[in-house]
């Protein structure tokens, strides 16, 4: 601490408390913050504004923010200002389970976002002036341009949008870290758009820093703080099952001539289902892998330390602490194989389809057909967002969703008649994974979808209930392109509500 | 006719009858065949393969085919093959009123594709492999590349993946569209994908004929038939106050800055209601504008005339027969400012999110979040398909869906409480239009689009009830993100299934 990190003298005289920096916050404006699933966001700022909210609303005045973010942020961020009532819009993207409970209870609006599409939105205009930008960094270099932080996100955005930056220089991130980071600058608002110089996972296209005006920098905290890394749940027998399910399946692609014997850069989600596959990739024959994704969590240190992986590219870490600590202990060796890009990047349908991506990720539920469902729980209770899945999924090379097949110990079936919310429609689901089986979708009429889908992937609990719905569907529907009762369509989730189990 | 537009004497000797080109076409068999919205399918050789089918079905033998094209067709293709029951699958898109009610009753395969991802799945070999191409084209030139017809759609990979090909040669198509087509052949599958050269909608990265192994070619069929052109119908009061509306957002939009003068490539749905907005370009006070589209009809041509379009880009014609004749007459002149691509690259993700596209759609129903179904009447009873929407929608700068408020004489509200069936996911519906008025929904919550969508877009008539499902959900939903009421929220459709009226 002590400015040993501020390269660039004439920013020193910016250092100041956190309480101090939110001070100059006010109420009613919109914040941009750093964060991306619990990297790189800032730790102290939105406490000492969260504190300062609080101060405010038990004095009776009115203080509420507009904040955008990278994705999900940490508790001191998302959890704090939720607690604090102090959140009245939020996106693009939020894990926070106090601020879900706010969302879910109506009490902040939520606009929940394609991530590759936020900053692209924010230079249209339509969401409105960026007022602050509160960002995360790892060091400040003597030109004045800064060195990310464990996440990139929309950072490079925020700071160009912003009136004025709050910087959060945090010594618990390597120094290390300079030198991972691509940052493109390369990006603009159509007719002035031209492609992206991208044709590899590893191609560097950027600047490993971001370019700041030193004249809106306003603040600079100084903070030594752990990113929020969840820890570690090893892969149980559904999570194997799973993992299997789809490096058979990776195995007889590669076996059909239809994927190379390296695979297709990666895309995974976060979550135990996800890391259970990349563990499994690492007993795999597959070898010479890249991954062009979002997050980079345990199961890919792993494949790299395992000599499989060559390189990751991604816009955060997504760790346990354990991973983190052996991350960050060895950073210098680990910087040469991973690469941080900003969220607009690392999720752009140009580049994901180009690469010809791999994508895995997880839902909430799948209906017969293969529409799914990755944020509403009964329609209406979100859990989540979409956040990449969409960017991810309609332009991959292989579009993969893998869930168990029931959930709330057995109450939930993963599998239903009709999803009650679709975030991905059909065509955008081409391989669908539970622990009962694998089914391969493409080139599919729903009609041959819904057979697959309740034979190879619902729990055989809840598969002679589903068979029974087809059957009655084929014989009542209004149309048979696509067999539905749409006065029982949804009937599972409304008995679920009444009942507490789809039973 | 009589070989003058065979430029290649060696390929003369191929010239046969419809009947005798039909004849190689074998039961089982994938058949690639040009066509798209009713422009450039082969007219000829479907109708004897027809004849064919019907009489191995009189003598007892079975006679299917699995029929992949551009788009839709015309009802020598799509109905014929239909009728003659020797349509085993269908991909990617059907209006054909014959094979519709084939799907719907079951008897018909149907896969329902995004419109840009047929030709690289077909690459993807998932598909299968393709047996024959049946091609219609407008010429041969003396080196044996093929002149382009009045649509390109998917012939240039039928082209290159069937293993014998059918050229269907119409003398009623221009000898001047040569020249007008740019066919680009650097698309490949992963790892060897780059990026896609165009940067600007009337950008040339391609040939202007189409390559052809000639040791493919079986069978050339010389035709003179006009394609299937609907007949023009003048907008209504419904699709000029729909058109007025959107008018009215383009100029507010430049005014705040946020659209340039000449707005950004246009790309508009087949249909009235799309018509009667490009209709009302003529008299708006935009100028330069360019289109970069799935296909150019009437409306485009009046705004070439009115030398407010500078050029159109799409993959094939759809026009009223009166606008085929005038284009027909005066190719020539018309041939500079219009450039017809595959469907690849016309509906590209790539592209459309480089240039910005302004994308205009229509609909069947959306509900009060903004979810839009573009396939399903009653969720189940598919209509076309969902074709390049998708494409653009989730791509577009301004993402744009128009519908009249009502269907059947008002027995449909096309604002519903739950779409029945979804296609497009609120994130990619920005902008709803309906006569009642215009909802912009971009960076709103869930809560915020309903009020707007359910006060600016509904009919009167189905105002009320919508604002009692809306209230009674906000007080009895599971979440509060997406108010919801399972047990209800398909109850419209039901009760037009069982009544004929959602009243």
């Amino acid at each position: 601490m002590n400015g040993t990190r501020i390269g660039c003298e004439r920013l020193r005289s910016k250092v100041m408390s956190a309480e101090d920096a939110a001070s100059l916050i006010d109420s009613g404006s919109t914040v941009g913050m750093s964060g991306f699933t619990g990297s790189g966001y800032p730790k102290t700022v939105p406490l000492a504004l969260a504190a300062r909210i609080e101060a405010a609303h038990a004095a009776g005045d009115p203080f509420r923010l507009r904040v955008w973010t990278g994705a999900s942020t940490g508790p001191e961020l998302d959890g704090a200002l939720a607690k604090a009532d102090g959140i009245e819009f939020r996106l693009p993207y939020n894990s926070d389970p106090i601020a879900r409970e706010k969302i879910n209870r109506g009490e902040m609006e939520y606009f929940d976002m394609h991530l590759s599409q936020v900053a692209p939105m924010a230079w249209q205009g339509f969401l409105g002036p960026l007022d602050t930008a509160v960002i995360e960094i790892s060091g400040i270099r003597p030109d004045g341009s800064l060195i990310p932080s464990s996440s990139v996100g929309n950072n490079k955005t925020w700071l160009d949008r912003a009136d004025k930056v709050i910087l959060e220089l945090n010594y618990w991130q390597s120094a290390d870290l300079q030198g991972m980071h691509d940052i493109y600058y390369g990006t603009a608002l159509p007719p002035h758009r031209v492609p992206i110089p991208l044709t590899r996972s590893d191609d560097r296209i950027g600047e490993t820093a971001f370019r700041c005006d030193p004249d809106k920098i306003v603040a600079i905290v100084e903070t030594d703080a752990p990113d929020r890394n969840l820890p570690f749940t090893p892969p149980d027998d559904v999570a194997r099952a799973i993992a299997g399910h789809l490096l058979e399946f990776f195995a007889h692609e590669v076996a059909k001539g239809r994927l190379p014997a390296s695979l297709l850069p990666i895309q995974s989600g976060v979550g135990n289902i996800a890391n259970a596959v990349l563990t499994g990739l690492v007993d795999s024959p597959f070898e010479d892998m890249t991954a062009f994704t979002e997050v980079i969590q345990d199961g890919m240190l792993d494949l790299l330390d395992a000599g499989k992986l060559r390189m990751a590219s991604a816009t955060a870490f997504s760790l346990s602490p354990e991973a983190a600590a052996r991350l960050n202990a060895d950073m210098g060796r680990y910087r040469d194989r991973m690469i941080l890009r900003p969220q607009e990047i690392s999720n752009h349908p140009e580049l994901i389809r180009r690469l010809g991506c791999i994508a895995m990720n997880g839902l909430i539920e799948a209906d017969i057909y293969g529409n799914v469902n990755s944020t509403h729980i009964m329609g209406s209770r979100i859990q989540n967002g979409i956040g990449g899945s969409g960017d991810f999924a309609r332009n991959a090379y292989v579009s993969i969703f893998m869930t168990p097949s029931t959930a709330k110990g057995g109450k939930i079936s993963a599998i239903v008649p009709q999803a009650s919310h679709v975030d991905h429609i059909s065509q955008d689901v081409q391989v669908l994974v539970t622990e009962q089986g694998l089914a391969d979708l493409r080139g599919l009429s729903p009609k041959q979808r819904a057979r697959l889908i309740i034979d190879n992937c619902a729990h055989p609990d809840y598969r002679p209930a589903l068979q029974d719905y087809y059957a009655r569907a084929l014989a009542g529907s209004y149309g048979l392109q696509t067999p539905t009762l749409p006065g029982e369509a949804l009937s599972w989730h409304q008995r679920y509500i009444e009942t507490g189990s789809m039973r």
